[in-house]
């Protein structure tokens, strides 16, 4: 039996979905001058700038982190009616509606605080998404995959949900509010490679590919310390900061307490990433943890 | 003849000038609970929240930069009255007045994203700042010291001039609204050192410091380059990012247009920092520069 694949014919390029987070922001003003860079053939490619009204206030959000706000119930609920809140039911009209899009691919650009250099954050771990992540690995040679097919794709809360395929591209270190030249070009690169790999896909074209690729797989997320009344009373430990993707082991010192002491991760070996993320304080987060698996390139 | 130089009664630190530089914030924090750590025998030191309300809303500032609102002719204009103007003059009548201030010294912490390491910015040289300067280049290994001394010291707009004495401590990078566990040692352990300096100073006893010292002087301010309608067209270039403090040279690139094309640095030999400070693209600002020069220790 051969399954034939459904063509992409409409790509859009998210950016400023979060509006302190530059990179994005600056290349989809430099496609709107060259728009050859992201034209291809066999699709049409677009692009949107997500939350303006962030941008404009250098924040990440007005009210409501937009890239929480595209749950199906949220979207459907009238009484969700903040800045992002409402401004995600009008992007879920234009570019979705998530579960029935007329968008076949949304590739939303991201940059983090964290060390994770290139990342490609996937959701679902079908062809597309495996074909993808082995292309891009052979194109890009410091990237890395993160799977997070914890819960079902339209289960995420991310904008780029509402397309039919979504995908994030996630660089850093680099500070809130901040243009780095190094990470522009690397943003620029991926979103091209990720565009070509459509090219191919849809002409059916695609070179040789691995059977299988290691990735990572996202597991949980761990919160800072906090004391009795709440507040944050230690940092993420000199240990791990900066070694996203780096293995911690049972023991190894995670946390580093105010009062002097050090507090040690008693568990599995796990993976590190998203590690002290300026993004998350709101909630008191201090890094993700993922497994390193292998998993098939599905054909 | 002797001089007799005057003592230090009254040091103040001051964290939070801005609201989403967090390391002195909690490093005060951590004070209120341990004061020993800041407590020294000839001298009384207190602890400054600067711009609170900045920092409830995790930004650098509300309306305007707090640290530029100490001019003597500002402090005295009823007229300027957005929200860091009128805590300027309050913060004036508390900790100064500037001029005649019942405050021998402020330290005042912050944080730069730039990559500046830790660094002692000072605005006078005279015989308490250059031996200041000398004994913590003795104590800090990697620390560097940067004069900003190119107008008078009432002529500085910073917080810390409403003090008789004040200096900066200055350390990245650190992305902005991040805790670094490395960065907060860092600073606590400069600022201990400085206290230990004054209490020295104070009862005439300083090790044997040396005769000159190398410090960083600084030139002028570079703006990103703009297009014709004033947006930004141009990201600081590779080649000197990341390297505050390192030797620019003429025919070096300083930045990378998005049109392509490059700007080469065209002048005399001189020493970049604060490149790519997230808190400059206000005002569009890319690096400063520095000339790198032995100065006397004053005695």
């Amino acid at each position: 039996m051969e399954i034939i694949m459904s063509k992409f014919k409409q790509v859009t390029i998210v950016a400023g979905t979060h509006g302190n987070e530059f990179t994005g922001i600056y290349l989809l003003r430099k496609w709107l001058k060259t728009e050859s860079i992201i034209r291809r053939n066999s699709f049409k490619t677009t692009t949107y700038f997500a939350n303006i009204e962030a941008y404009s206030n250098n924040k990440r959000y007005i009210e409501h982190d937009l890239n929480r706000q595209f749950l199906l119930s949220d979207l459907s609920n009238i009484n969700l009616t903040s800045y992002e809140q409402r401004k995600a039911k009008v992007i879920n009209e234009q570019l979705g509606p998530k579960g029935n899009s007329k968008t076949d691919l949304i590739i939303d650009l991201h940059n983090t605080t964290s060390n994770m250099g290139p990342t490609l954050i996937l959701m679902k771990e079908d062809p597309f998404n495996t074909q993808l992540a082995a292309y891009i690995k052979i194109k890009v040679k410091n990237i890395t995959i993160l799977m997070e097919d914890q819960c079902s794709y339209l289960q995420h809360p991310f904008l780029c949900t509402i397309a039919n395929q979504g995908v994030i591209v996630e660089i850093g270190p680099q500070a809130q509010s901040v243009l780095r030249h190094d990470i522009l070009e690397s943003m620029e690169d991926i979103t091209c490679h990720i565009l070509d790999f459509i090219e191919l896909y849809n002409e059916n074209n695609l070179p040789q590919l691995p059977k299988n690729i290691t990735v990572f797989k996202f597991l949980d997320t761990l919160s800072l310390p906090v004391d009795e009344q709440g507040n944050i009373c230690g940092v993420v430990h000199r240990h791990i900061q900066d070694s996203d993707f780096t293995l911690l082991k049972n023991g190894d010192p995670i946390f580093h307490l105010f009062d002097g002491n050090d507090i040690y991760w008693e568990g599995d070996d796990a993976y590190p990433h998203f590690i002290n993320e300026a993004a998350y304080y709101d909630n008191k987060l201090a890094f993700s943890l993922a497994n390193k698996v292998t998993i098939d390139v599905l054909f």
